[in-house]
């Protein structure tokens, strides 16, 4: 059986810049798998189905939720996004390691359901380059904006239930930290019972 | 007040190459500081005092057990091993980071006194490349590599009182890895209580 793979989840308020260090992380680290989530929201442009997100409808959604097919789920600004269990168990179980991105409502329901997953929040560096953030993307309206600034002061007070912290003041200093948190955490000793076990078996032959 | 440091804990047994990754890991991280032992063993060759060691007599070692000066201490081959208390705590106060390389019997000791250290376990790959490497050093007598690897086995047990294992297969790679989970560490939520703080302030501000 193949040493089981591990659950990163980033996450962090809105303009943290989650999307771009996820980006960036798995551009770098090609062997690490991304987890598409599903969501109710319509697509920004350029958003491709399969690829960003799968789209898909309230009902369908409803009925992933009824049949405890989500590994978390969460509202965010009136629409649903939530994460596939099937699609991350395949991939963890064959020893493959997977980036999930989400918002900070569904990281808690993660460390719940799945404790070994390590959660790790990006922050942004302040309240003032966070708003630049935002205004910078274009995406969206001015009252959006507002609400998700507001929003973000409220997310922030998530972070004690997260196992890590990055601070996202530049992108490559970001992602070298959480490469290297994948990598420590590979080397836990909890997730090394059946490596320490072979060398154990090696001495005592 | 400045950040606290972290203690690196490299153990594992003899031959296991901690020595090694020790001097790669300073070598590469300047940044990192070497917490100098006591011991009162003979200097080997090329051993100098408040370099390798800080080498005393049995009376003063008893003494700094007596007054509770030693961090954690051991007696290995008939020979004591002790980390003086002072120079590392004035090293984490100050932010610095420190790295340690202690036998098995310490590393124990330490988790125990200050559970905030970081242990890391350096295995080797297995007891044939073990006894490769002993052999290959050529400072010990055919009855000290015999107690030595001996012992070995017996101190593998002690791994599950680690934080980390790695098992050092190659020296570049293994400490990278290392170096990767002081990175880690330095992202711990855990560790960044003031630094949270700080954000969390400025959004409330």
């Amino acid at each position: 059986m193949a040493i089981q793979g591990i659950l990163v989840v980033l996450s962090g308020p809105s303009g943290a810049g989650k999307g771009t260090i996820c980006q960036e992380l798995l551009r770098s680290y090609p062997e690490l798998n991304y987890s598409i989530s599903a969501t109710t929201r319509a697509p920004r442009t350029g958003e491709q189905n399969g690829v960003n997100y799968w789209f898909i409808s309230d009902a369908e959604f409803q009925t992933m939720i009824n049949n405890d097919q989500l590994l978390e789920w969460a509202e965010v600004y009136g629409n649903f996004y939530g994460t596939p269990c099937h699609h991350v168990a395949t991939l963890l179980n064959s020893g493959k390691d997977i980036v999930l991105e989400i918002d900070a409502q569904g990281a808690t329901q993660i460390k719940k359901k799945f404790p070994q997953g390590v959660c790790i929040y990006i922050a942004p560096p302040s309240l003032d380059e966070l708003a630049k953030r935002i205004h910078k993307r274009g995406t969206d309206s001015l009252e959006s904006i507002k609400t998700r600034l507001s929003s973000a002061s409220g997310e922030l007070t998530y972070v004690y239930n997260y196992d890590y912290i990055v601070v996202n003041d530049e992108v490559q200093s970001a992602t070298k930290k959480i490469a290297a948190i994948i990598t420590a955490e590979k080397c836990q000793v909890v997730r090394n019972v059946t490596t320490i076990e072979g060398i154990l078996s090696n001495f005592y032959k």
